[in-house]
């Protein structure tokens, strides 16, 4: 039997279920070359215009495999619709069988994106959280606080946003989630007063810069996902204790460690994988005075084990 | 909303269907030009040992995009699963949005192999068709001839297989369905009695030799999708007055075409696409002494063809 699994039942179960345990296993993994991951294949629309990519792979030995299609059609906001769509399918890696249709219209892989976030934070965040401090106010700049939620204590955060409307809506739907959020237009206000930063924006300039970054900080930069964008002044990865990844080829040709070696200001040798760092203690933080900073392009290996975690949580 | 659709409700809704035209219209569309097929995407399974294959593509301007997954896990049979599996997703070319999943385990892709058979019968079969002719006993060697009995009015079978047992079993499923059949274990039988011969085996020697084809045969070669398969002797190709392909390009590295292109007894400008055959009149037989040869090893857009028909036999 194909089970099909609609987004609302997708939350329900989410709501109920720690993803954090399985997206480690998968970065470890990962890192450790468990993991088959063929080219993405690709689509391209015109009139209107839209592109597709189907992303797929297998943790060899692993009981599924997974094959996830995500959409973008921008122009479908004009007709009320979500501009990004898509699905994930799951199949029992000994027999081919489809086991699992999950409609997630791309929630997922914004879910697979947080909690890699939470990882990082569990692995790399100073022992004394003061403040969170969240850089963007979309899908993704909540998800994630939602997600440090679950390895922190802390509950105060600092949010920055481009609007003011923006950032009073975050902090309407945040707060009621037991968060205390201050906003602010100044990205410096987050970097001076939060030691666990996360950048979760579009942007293609950076936002942070190397001599606002207080000691013992650490800064999980998740918005830079192609060779354009760049949340972080490449300085700062210099200046950083550490510098982690969640995928050195990836990040070969894309994300904020890309803009740092482009620019001659880090060296291959600095990167450290995060599968990496959660197998083997001596990688992470050594002392609440390093700056570490870590640097997602998003893997499919985290698609892989959010699917596994909601047919886990189903059954 | 995404319809999920089983196995039974599309063979239900292919009975009441004529899946011709639209098969047609999409080897038109693909000759044209006007179809999108990326590379074909894999994984490969060691333990047990199986096989992945995702296939998608488009018609440019059309209502959808398609994306198919295939399976074989050969080891299944032991556990008394089918050897192949696949579904075909249905997604909205304007939008993304996921508008169908088809769970025909693989099924549609016999269906639309079966098709593509009468479509060149259509085209391509002498007149009066004496007798039909089928080499295989398996489930392609009954599509087709379920299909072929949508295009021609002949009723009258000669069929050939290797086993007595399984051209016993054949018979006894087909007759009910309003065909006459005789059985062979002779393939000069079939060239000898039938003057529209359909080959559908995983044969990698030839079946049937260029002295036993009568004038007036149409013979049509489907089981040779690799490039070590072949059911005809080359020397068919060469003497034939037509050989119409279903794609030019996949015909440089399998099936007949390319093993009689490889024996240095056929021209590539000898080979025409059956798109143009069924748009242009005078790329067709012009006489019933002629000998045609169509030579299909499967087209993408067979998969996106038959699932729309599954769309609008749903609506």
């Amino acid at each position: 039997m194909t089970s099909v699994i609609e987004l609302e039942q997708i939350k329900a179960i989410l709501q109920a279920l720690d993803v954090v345990p399985l997206m480690e296993e998968g970065f470890v993994a990962y890192s450790a070359g468990r993991v088959v991951v063929p080219p993405v294949g690709e689509m391209i629309f015109e009139d209107p215009p839209g592109d597709v990519h189907i992303k797929y792979g297998f943790i060899k030995g692993d009981d599924y495999y997974v094959i996830k299609v995500a959409s973008g059609f921008y122009e479908n906001r004009q007709r009320g619709l979500p501009g990004n769509n898509g699905l994930i399918l799951v199949f029992d890696q000994k027999t081919g069988e489809p086991r699992s249709i999950l409609l997630d219209q791309g929630y997922l892989t914004d879910v697979r994106t947080a909690a890699a976030g939470a990882v990082v934070a569990k692995y790399l965040a100073p022992r004394n959280v003061r403040r969170l401090g969240i850089l963007g106010t979309g899908v993704q700049g909540r998800l994630q606080l939602e997600y440090l939620g679950r390895v922190v204590a802390c509950r105060e955060a600092v949010v920055w946003g481009r609007s003011q409307d923006q950032l009073d809506a975050y902090r309407r739907e945040m707060e009621p989630r037991g968060f205390r959020i201050q906003t602010t237009l100044a990205t410096e206000e987050v970097a001076s007063r939060c030691n666990l930063i996360v950048t979760c924006t579009p942007s293609k300039v950076p936002l942070l810069s190397v001599d606002q970054i207080q000691k013992g900080t650490h800064i999980t930069a998740m918005g830079s996902d192609t060779s354009e964008k760049q949340e972080l002044d490449p300085r700062i990865l210099a200046r950083a204790d550490r510098v982690v990844v969640d995928s050195i080829s990836q990040v070969m040709e894309r994300g904020e460690s890309f803009k740092a070696m482009q620019a001659g200001l880090i060296a291959r040798e600095k990167l450290v994988e995060l599968g990496n760092v959660i197998a083997r203690q001596e990688l992470r933080r050594s002392s609440d005075e390093e700056i570490t900073v870590a640097d997602l392009t998003g893997v499919a290996v985290q698609d892989i084990q959010i699917s596994k975690a909601i047919l886990r949580g189903l059954s």
